[in-house]
């Protein structure tokens, strides 16, 4: 059975890529697994048989063999240990689910709060004041991000499922302005985007957004 | 080798067991496995030493057979595999190893932003105004999470990894207050610290603070 990914039917990000399917298309893409797509409106979301799958009414959700997963982490975390995505040597392989996690639980809940600030609050007095403040909490997370980085291409050896969350992290907007002033970080980010798996599964989504799907 | 797990020196919350060593611990003794603690104050936390073992300065790590794993629900998801503490049916183990991420990088961080805003944005005028703003958005995730467990008594058939990960969630105060209003999750959360190994993590923990060593 081909695997078939939850996404929006109309993503909101006018094709930059920034849904998070992003990441299950592009595990999908580097392990060379062809998969369908389940494009799903706001109101299909938040139905009862898409939250028997996915209990919060998100996307992605990642049905294949019997299985349905959701979260991204989790859906990456599965991928991988099935095509090769992790070390295998323990040591390393526990490292980089490490990273796994602190991608989506450090790194990118200080990332989802600036872009609340602006979405949700933007017209909101204070919120010309909370950005600052925001923006200093992510800038320690980016200082240590990039300390550990250092000279090494990926997080932990060869590229791998570590660096797939790490990477649709620091691509939210709210990151990607200020890489810049982190050469490490914006150099690991364009080495990441320049792979064939990840090209491929941006223009894939690329193409539906431009033929009107979202 | 004993695993160690890295613990707050003197930890901030005064024996409450919020600290996120307390579900490595629960986790360990769910296990029935021994440990021992590495207790570091807060300018140890941000030393090169301990950004080795996890980079963002931070506690728990968990040090076990050659593995230094950081990140709780990286290292719970560690001691989950080894120890029992998933469903060994693929579906159901899967949909574990996602409740394991939804508690981190779904519920959490909208808990740990009510936190951000009592703790460190509390003197600012915006505040008061912005904490209904927040509790709204905790209150869609309770919503579904009290949807999704039903009258189920764990997340995922038996006890298991995704209920240390979410009742760990549930327990920070910025979740427990509004509790009351949703009764299927108190009794979940109820249910948990019932459990010997939990209430054996919280005594520990608690009699290290009331030593002093917080």
């Amino acid at each position: 059975m081909t695997p078939v990914i939850s996404v929006f039917a109309a993503s909101p990000d006018g094709g930059c890529g920034l849904a998070r399917d992003m990441a299950v298309r592009w595990a999908l893409l580097e392990a060379g697994v062809a998969h369908d797509l389940r494009p799903l409106s706001f109101a299909e979301l938040k139905t009862a048989d898409h939250k028997a799958r996915q209990p919060f009414g998100q996307i992605p959700t990642l049905e294949t063999d019997g299985l349905t997963l959701f979260e991204s982490g989790a859906i990456v975390l599965h991928v991988a240990e099935q095509h090769g995505l992790l070390p295998r040597e323990p040591a390393l392989r526990g490292r980089a689910v490490a990273w796994m996690f602190a991608a989506v639980a450090t790194v990118e809940p200080v990332i989802v709060e600036r872009e609340v600030a602006v979405l949700l609050e933007g017209d909101r007095p204070w919120t010309p004041e909370r950005l600052p403040l925001i923006e200093a909490r992510l800038r320690q997370r980016l200082d240590d991000l990039a300390s550990a980085l250092g000279e090494a291409e990926w997080l932990v050896g060869d590229f791998g499922a570590a660096d797939i969350m790490m990477v649709c992290a620091l691509r939210r907007p709210a990151a990607a302005r200020l890489l810049p002033d982190y050469p490490v970080l914006a150099a690991y980010v364009a080495r990441a985007e320049a792979r064939p798996a990840f090209v491929q599964a941006f223009a894939d989504q690329l193409a539906r957004w431009q033929a009107g799907a979202g």
